[in-house]
């Protein structure tokens, strides 16, 4: 077997970037079932948004030159014409010295520039006294304002937020080609493990609860998620039951095993999936060093620590990345990490990326960061946090108040 | 009717913890189908997690004692005496100067009380020399370590997220008591306002957008949403269509004519739900505030201004509040807000709460908030935007370089 050197994480992250394609998979979708997919095409704006000259605000549309010097003490005066009704074209048109009701979101009636807040008015019989001057424009959304036609609202790679879903539907667009939904298949392997749902177990036995969390942290990145069960150790066995989920799904997952020991099937059963196989094998982090990252034949496979805490960190760090760049997320849109100050000094080995489980607590506007104690296998460690601090490979350890990039829990 | 006075925003989420309950549907779940959901019920361990001694390294289990004076000069002497298997029991008891082979996850063997790591000593024909001393329970997690038999590991309140999932499995617990995915209804009126799928405006009409960002904010939440449709501005028939889906929902949503003026029949139509009725009417806030809060017997109603974008802050806001008060969470985990640092001076009025759409920039690991330039009705300052900054209400504006609160994209 190939002989493979530990990765730094920023190697690995390079190399994932090199490795990772784009899945070629697309569907059309209907707006009401997009929310967080990733765009697999551009949107062109077939329309202007608004489609017509809006009042933003309650008041009256005037031309702006007729308030020029109004004030509190110094009214304007100006004739009411009329009033434009929600949804209906203005029939009047305001002339010089006249002023037309308007609704917040009405249509603008032709003549008039500008629309002067009921706040700032006040209606004597007909007769619109103004206390205040306004500029041409003021209070009004242009149409093609907010999108123009022809214009490109959004390009591939976008995540179909709220906000888009709400662009597209003021273009009037019901359906969107997307990247289909990623099925990715998980495999626990381990003599000792059993399924979460034994009763009692027998001595030396342990619950398969990777199953639990790395399922649930790609569900939170919109990933259909396929059990694959327990496999023994027994390379043939173990060969066979990774190859048919690998067969079903987009991207496969493999946990325990990862570590160099008698029992290591799990690089020997990667290799045999496909080409160009494994591309890192262990990583100079903490925790989580054996993990294992491969392409075979088009295909994502990561090999996760056993411990549930480094898997869960591991996946965090690489596995959603490996995701993401596969369902083809390019525009990235919220805070990947927050900052937070860390409590107290925290020491560490230069060459190696460490990874601490945090509590935050918010003190006088700024977030700060405390460490949780307890060893690394401990799933209630990840339970107390509320993130993991990063402190990357070129540090000697971090000092007590210092900034800390940190990856919340979502 | 009720005459009301605008409220800061403070006073805001002072009234609706007062005044929003917690749903009092539950239903037990299957682990699989929780994330997300919040726990109705506390958990208690019923037995320790680990279940037996596990070591948490590969390396061979000894007495600590027997390895005190080791170094890489001067290594100890120990007599491998046999082997751990994962998953079974070990045999091997480890005497005095004896040393037992235990994979990471294995059992520990009676007698040893620490593992030595492969790392720090060698096996020579079965003399092990250890080049390193280490002390008691090194590499060791005692049983109960984790999780201690009796203790409650989860409080009522708790959302569930993957490392919870994952300490309920290490139990082997199968299913939870969580409260019901909340219903919510929405609503759009207006006489200008058409069904987003509408092909061809006529002039003046809007389509419905509200209805996407809206649903597709409450979605993140983990909250089924119905949507009501489109009613005219007819107090009658508005009054029916609202009665009819507040019916069906455990929360309601109406969105536009909640602006003073000729059409306003949204206070009307929620006070006709049910007591007490209207708790908000109006927040000193910008964008929004023409919001109305109420709770019409034992169910939250949400009145919405109708601008695209301040109908998105508002819910951000409030409406998020209101369904996770009314969904039961209890323990707040991740930050709610992150901080960054403004770019540029920005003024506003005090007394009055500002949001400012910003885009999120990182500048020598700190995160800087550049404002989004456009009028607050368009829903392209929102795509545009990663979050939004928060300006209290204390404040006379922010200077550039200061830290704020931001609500930061999901």
């Amino acid at each position: 077997m190939q002989f493979f050197k530990v990765k730094t994480v920023e190697e690995t992250f390079a190399l994932i970037e090199e490795y990772i394609p784009v899945t070629p998979h697309k569907e059309v979708r209907v707006l009401e079932e997009a929310l967080h997919y990733i765009l697999a095409e551009p949107v062109v704006a077939k329309e202007n948004v608004p489609s017509f000259d809006r009042s933003t605000v309650d008041g009256y549309a005037v031309k702006a030159k007729d308030t020029y010097g109004s004030s509190e003490s110094m009214p304007g005066f100006l004739t009411i014409t009329g009033e434009v009704k929600m949804g209906e074209v203005p029939h009047s048109v305001v002339a010089p010295g006249n002023a037309v009701y308007v609704p917040t979101g009405g249509m603008m009636p032709s003549g008039s520039d500008s629309v002067i807040m009921i706040e700032h008015c006040e209606d004597l019989d007909g007769l619109l006294n103004t206390y205040k001057q306004i500029a041409p424009g003021e209070n009004v959304i242009r149409a093609g304002e907010d999108i123009k036609e022809g214009e490109t609202l959004l390009t591939t790679g976008t995540k179909l937020r709220p906000q888009e879903l709400g662009a597209l539907a003021s273009l009037g667009i019901t359906h969107v080609t997307v990247f289909r939904q990623l099925k990715v298949g998980y495999l626990s392997s381990g003599d000792e493990i059993v399924p979460y749902q034994t009763e009692t177990l027998q001595e030396g036995q342990i619950r398969d609860i990777n199953h639990l969390t790395i399922s649930g942290l790609a569900r939170e990145w919109n990933v259909d998620v396929v059990y694959g069960g327990i496999v023994r150790d027994d390379f043939e066995v173990f060969r066979q039951k990774a190859k048919e989920l690998y067969d079903q799904v987009d991207c496969l997952i493999l946990s325990g095993g990862s570590s160099v020991g008698a029992k290591d099937y799990t690089t020997e059963v990667i290799q045999s999936l496909g080409n160009p196989g494994v591309f890192v094998h262990g990583i100079s982090i903490k925790p989580g060093k054996p993990t294992i990252l491969a392409m075979a034949d088009g295909k994502p496979v990561i090999g996760l620590p056993g411990h549930p805490a480094s898997a869960m960190i591991i996946f965090r760090l690489f596995g959603e990345r490996i995701l993401r760049k596969l369902m083809g997320e390019k525009v990235e849109r919220k805070p990947e990490r927050i900052f937070a100050r860390i409590t107290k000094n925290i020491p560490s080995s230069p060459g190696r990326s460490d990874y601490i489980r945090v509590r935050l607590v918010e003190k006088e506007g700024e977030w700060w960061a405390e460490p949780i104690i307890g060893k690394s296998g401990l799933i209630t460690t990840l339970v107390k946090s509320d993130g993991i601090v990063e402190i990357s490979s070129e540090k000697e350890g971090i000092s007590q108040g210092e900034y800390v990039p940190v990856i919340a829990s979502r």
